[in-house]
């Protein structure tokens, strides 16, 4: 007899991505063969369902593929009693025979708000794990659950494709010293959370729920326990695989056009003949004819990626700043200099538009 | 003192609209210099809160940019007594002096379901009359709330960026008779349903609430009435208007991502001496390789259009179809042909992907 459905799901989808990172580490000459010991991968493991099941799925896969398994797990410091949780956390992470397995403690600061700051704080202390270790990939256990909130969060912001294109499967900086690629890995992105529970429940995994998962200060917290059920309501249960399919397709959507973009943004660049009076400094000169030739969605990209690398800060450029710079182009009226975030200005001098720090 | 700010609002709006519409109408010779009488522009009016504003603010700007309004109104014969309610919104129609002014009677199908069985007869209802007056635009008076409702319906169904694009602002083919560009124009889609029934309140216009408007048992209903004010509640205030801006910026990148799509298309068609033996009969041969360079979200959309041309009804073309056409590119193992709706296979032989009616 097999191992139940949930548990043989959650290994099933632990052994794909385990095969990626071997893929990944033998592209570059890592492979089982090598003088070095097998290649580590560490499960980032709060204690949740999720990410037991995700550690409970690492320890049985690791060793059948010559992988070595290793859990940590980060204590926020932002409950009393979070560094009791910690230890606890290791010893069940031990108890499932992960070497190493080992807490973290972070301190969370302020920006960007709780939510944002705790993440910060917490991919600092993972990255400094795996690169202590020189672990090949770091599995983090969000699931489709988690996608479909994340979608409905990017849809808040009303900022477009790639705002609802979720969290990638595989994200991170190339690691440095182990050079694997990309470093984390979300297997359970396809996995729905009931399952995770599940395979928790019948492989007698004890889970904590954390306390902030259900607080109502906390909009994932809200449209988790809130929102997702209302949508479900409306326009039944399939919403949340809905969901988790807009965010790959509006990812490979968005990639798309900024690949296009890219392309786009030297073919538009103005001739230095042309501009030759307007191009001191910081700055760019692009050509309004091949411009207003694009469609507008790449148009606002290539916009978007001029006054950035102009100096603007990507985070205080909103879409009102670049249809603003984009009237410059399709609504031309003789306006004046547009001033935007970090000291920079869009100006069209006749058939050019200069964008550059002032 | 100018109008109450609700009616200044929805007044602009029309005015935009009309101003779009006679542009439309002078590049095409048919300016009020004409021997033609003035150009008609048609508003659907309901009697609900939403048309009744815009028929009283059509009423108020046609004249002055002189434009003749007319209204109509559809009876769709689902509710007893709907032909007596057709009656009286014509006479609130008369009463703001548009002519014509005039009630249309249509049968309502089954197919699609009750909503898009009832949509396909109103549309069609409005066409005729349109022709029949040689209307210039007909106005729908959508707002955003309605688009912020089509953006989550959308989102519901998980099929990507084209199905969260909402409503067109234009929509329609080109109108025949009249040739005035495209027929359907939604002054109201950055207005919001408040400032339409505060407009009707200060004009003391008389409204009509549907009773299917608040009927659970449709989905656009639920999805009014319990799903948006649960995201609001989650997510904030400014929801509806981040659907709003989402469903603009699908229908831009969607734009632009069907135009590569048909650009790409022409280039991946496999040279016909290459295919000689495969070209037969309705159908097409790609070259893979080109295929495999596109990105993703192209690549998926060239195959789309190649497999509808090929006689795949659209409709019954799923993502997961275009999935397993896909893998014969990207994971190629030899796989057996696809069969797919409408008697349509693909098949991959060597470097090329052969799509056809079998």
């Amino acid at each position: 007899m097999g191992p139940h459905p949930a548990v043989a799901a959650i290994r099933l989808a632990v052994r794909r991505t385990l095969q990626d990172v071997l893929r990944d580490a033998d592209a570059l000459g890592r492979g089982p063969s090598g003088n070095d010991r097998p290649p580590l991968v560490l499960v980032a493991c709060s204690g949740g369902a999720d990410s037991m099941a995700l550690a409970s799925a690492l320890a049985f896969e690791a060793p059948r593929l010559g992988l070595r398994a290793g859990g940590v797990t980060v204590d926020h410091g932002l409950q009393p009693g979070s560094d009791d949780r910690a230890r606890e956390v290791v010893s069940r992470l031990e108890a499932l025979s992960l070497a190493p397995a080992e807490a973290v403690t972070v301190t969370v600061g302020r920006a960007g708000g709780p939510e944002a700051a705790a993440r910060t704080a917490r991919y600092a202390a993972l990255d400094e794990v795996a690169e202590r270790h020189g672990a090949a990939a770091v599995l983090l256990g969000h699931t489709r659950d988690d996608q479909a909130e994340t979608v409905l969060l990017g849809l808040a912001r009303g900022s477009g494709t790639r705002s609802l294109s979720g969290m990638a499967a595989v994200s991170g900086s190339p690691t440095g010293r182990t050079g694997a690629g990309h470093r984390y890995r979300r297997p359970f992105l396809a996995v729905d959370r009931q399952t995770t529970r599940k395979a928790c429940m019948v492989q007698s995994l004890p889970v904590w729920d954390d306390p902030h998962n259900a607080d109502p200060s906390f909009t994932r917290s809200r449209v988790r326990h809130d929102a997702l059920p209302a949508l479900e309501k409306a326009l039944g249960k399939g919403v949340v695989e809905a969901l988790a399919r807009t965010a790959q397709l509006s990812r490979d959507d968005a990639d798309a056009l900024d690949a296009w973009a890219r392309d786009a943004e030297r073919a538009v660049r103005a001739d230095a003949s042309d501009v030759a009076n307007v191009t001191t400094g910081t700055g760019v000169a692009l050509d309004v004819a091949r411009l207003h030739a694009l469609p507008s969605a790449v148009r606002r990209r290539v916009l978007r990626r001029v006054t950035v690398a102009a100096g603007s800060p990507a985070g205080s450029l909103f879409a009102r700043h670049i249809e603003e710079i984009d009237r410059l182009i399709t609504d031309w009226h003789g306006q004046r200099a547009i001033n935007l975030p970090g000291r920079v200005a869009a100006r069209r001098q006749g058939g050019t538009l200069v964008i550059r720090q002032v």
